[in-house]
């Protein structure tokens, strides 16, 4: 018996845990024309999280609110159970902290009516392990999300072992109704799939930092300057696609590949068997959707300029 | 006796080797209003690198062209020492092979007129291992740029053990007045910084796809609905100062270090000893540039919201 609502009908939407993640989603979801309850065992949250509010709104407005959009539909709960008693969508954004999460994960359960799901905004544990103490873990999902929420579109949905196939798709067409991009996984990876990329990088900057190599300020120069203008429109497939000229990712393949061997950073590289390099240039002949080389490459151009302007009206607005 | 001229002065430059990096360095000088000479081993290198060329024209064009900037600037050279002869300066960018790039390298040498400076466009080989067969190796440096070169303004500029200081600093200073930005680095490092950071990312990404964990396509989505659109103003350092709330670097550390030891990438991390972590915080300080993190993410709003447009322009123009 769910009183699961159909995902474009859901108004009422719980947020627990009011830091920068949580008050990132509470400004998304108002932006989004819902109806807000917010949550958080600080005695002073309130204050903080409206300041986040106020000051994420200028950007919400700008890129255009939803109808109904108000920083009044945000209601502030006294008690966890007081703010999901009448959800139809939960989304939790505690500390990142296993034994935290999975008590916090079980008294949500207890509170919030059946049927209605519960998505948690770790950056990488795996819900399995969350959900232990759950009494309906068949509602439970990964639904992490992208520092700020309220703008960078990307949640990574994914269930654990104890959860059930319709709660991942129902949580995939929320997020979807909710105005953001949505990554469904089939399987359990610790860090997901962009933490997992995301903290490669994170990790060789410390290594190189630690050890003198590199300043903070050249870490970051090196990403502004340079592949970070090329990541916004093409990821690190279809960007190295085109380093491969008009062979494209075979080509970069049979011509880097070696490079793999190379100590350029920490990570040992995987052995580059034929299966693995068929599936990366299949995978961009997908992603490439009928476009050929020349194509791509007048997408990526006309992209980074856009995005060097974009970058530079930020920069001379100081 | 140096007959080097000023960075400002150079009027000629010798492209040597006409692929995906050479021909954009080619685009890239012509577009700053120099002459170029070009050379490349290939027979038919001619017709290919003019495409090249004029596939990059219109996004040069929109970008805005130097001073007496025009495709006619571009010479063809028949032989490598025609190429170099009269050269002011010279980008060296063959295939990365290691032998290769020493033969190549020692044949340029030979063949550019002394106190010219000799930079490559390697991927990752240092400058001590590949300036080895050369007469003059004072003049060597790397300059490794990123594709395209005429789009992408990072530079990373290293010397080797037999390059002299005043190379390092003049290939700089030159890259400079041609438009590019420029990382200086003190030491060989084996992939520079960027691409040490990039190769994290690929080689996890190329993990995840040869062990069924995440598609092409989920990899790519999960940078450029994602992380990727945060990087082009701030790099990982910066972004996750912000992550850090009010407390910014230092909270990040306290509240994430511990993640570190988490299996989220197949890259070890280093200890978060009180060394790195004050490293971090100061150098996120310095980076600040006196903005307060509420100043910070207003600009990481501002920066976000035109990518997010300037990338929706270009899909929408599909």
């Amino acid at each position: 018996m769910h009183a699961t609502p159909e995902p474009t009908a859901v108004r009422r939407v719980a947020c627990i845990g009011a830091g920068v993640i949580g008050g990132g989603w509470v400004a998304h979801f108002l932006a989004r024309g819902y109806q807000v309850t917010a949550w958080d065992p600080a005695p002073d949250f309130e204050p903080k999280l409206r300041r986040l509010v106020d000051a994420a709104w200028p950007a919400l407005v700008e890129l255009g609110l939803a109808d109904g959009a108000d920083r009044a539909n945000l209601t502030i709960a006294a008690t966890l159970p007081e703010a999901v008693a009448d959800a139809e969508f939960v989304q939790e954004s505690a500390p990142e902290d296993l034994g935290l999460k999975q008590d916090l994960l079980a008294r949500l359960d207890a509170a919030t009516p059946p049927g209605v799901v519960i998505s948690s905004s770790t950056s990488g544990y795996g819900m399995t392990e969350m959900q232990s103490g759950c009494t309906r873990p068949e509602r439970l999902v990964v639904g992490h999300p992208f520092n700020p929420p309220y703008l960078i579109p990307l949640v990574e949905v994914v269930g654990g072992e104890r959860t059930e196939r319709w709660a991942v798709d129902w949580a995939s067409a929320f997020f979807e109704v909710a105005g953001k991009s949505v990554i469904t996984m089939d399987r359990e990876v610790p860090g997901f799939i962009a933490n997992r990329l995301q903290e490669a990088i994170w990790r060789e900057a410390l290594h190189m930092v630690a050890n003198g190599e590199a300043t903070v300020e050249q870490i970051d120069s090196s990403i502004t300057e340079g592949p970070g203008l090329r990541w916004p429109l093409f990821g690190p497939c279809l960007t190295f696609h085109l380093a491969g000229g008009e062979g494209g990712m075979a080509h970069m393949l049979d011509h880097f590949g070696p490079s793999l061997k190379s100590p350029w950073t920490r990570l040992e590289a995987p052995e580059l068997t034929d299966e693995l390099r068929d599936r990366m240039v299949e995978g961009c002949e997908t992603a490439s959707d009928g476009r050929d080389i020349a194509e791509l490459v007048a997408d990526r151009d006309r992209a980074v300029i856009a995005v060097l302007r974009a970058v530079e009206a930020v920069r001379g607005a100081r």
